[in-house]
């Protein structure tokens, strides 16, 4: 939550885009939310994650994804009735996300459709893309939401 | 990480099904989760959460989503190289999530295909199906993964 004016289906066009607060990741919140969600040793444990795939720790996809929720919750994109999804598509993971990492992120509107059995609401496609502090994507993902409308028509 | 036995490329087919062990949302979880990954309404408090669109407590989608990875890691189904995911399409929330809801999950075989770029690897893309204990569809989604080969292709 925070001061910035909330948005309405009406207020949004293709184009436009939102930034977001970043995110540090840190190698204990890489291993708590493995250990939880996703126990597999590249996640977990420094060492034993060298000789993996990832040839080091590197956080769970699922985390990243958890974590551009929160940097999206804390953005300048704030619809009135919240970040709502309904489905989620090309979610792709690029590049390891590592201990020590500041995410960056910001969402662009793809298209906005106004519901056909909902009159109240939009349905929002928008774009979310993660970079690590060298640039480097490390993760997008194409959320569609329902985005509440000024008014409803008839 | 479990007893059963590893799965390779070579090992699976389309339609091949593996269960999951469930999993059982308590109110602390979801209002846990909420906190770091997705601070709204509808997934902090009970009674705030009643006059949103949710109408109750729910959990956030991409906790769904983080439980449906546990179990996917705690499945039948042991890819020798673990779950390692390209990416994810087709992630959609069907129905609210409860407090008090236990998820059943199963894991399907879509398909299978040799990568043409890492001989060692197939790619393999399942799907998943988290239904709560009366049998509704809470959530699917369609991971794409990197699975190794017994034998390299040459």
């Amino acid at each position: 939550m925070n001061a910035t004016r909330s948005v309405y289906f009406e207020d949004l066009a293709p184009g436009m885009r939102f930034d977001c607060p970043t995110r540090e990741v840190t190698e204990q919140d890489i291993v708590r939310f493995a250990r939880e969600f996703d126990p597999q040793p590249f996640h977990l444990d420094r060492e034993a994650a060298e000789a993996t795939f990832f040839q080091g720790l590197a956080a769970s996809g699922w985390h990243t994804a958890a974590m551009m929720m929160g940097m999206a919750t804390r953005s300048d994109f704030q619809p009135a009735n919240g970040h709502i999804g309904m489905g989620v598509d090309g979610l792709r993971f690029q590049r390891p996300v590592r201990p020590g990492d500041t995410l960056h992120m910001h969402i662009k509107i793809l298209n906005a459709r106004r519901s056909t059995s909902q009159p109240r609401f939009g349905v929002v496609k928008v774009r979310w893309e993660a970079c690590n502090d060298r640039g480097e994507v490390v993760a997008e993902a194409t959320p569609s939401m329902w985005i509440e409308a000024r008014e409803v028509r008839p």
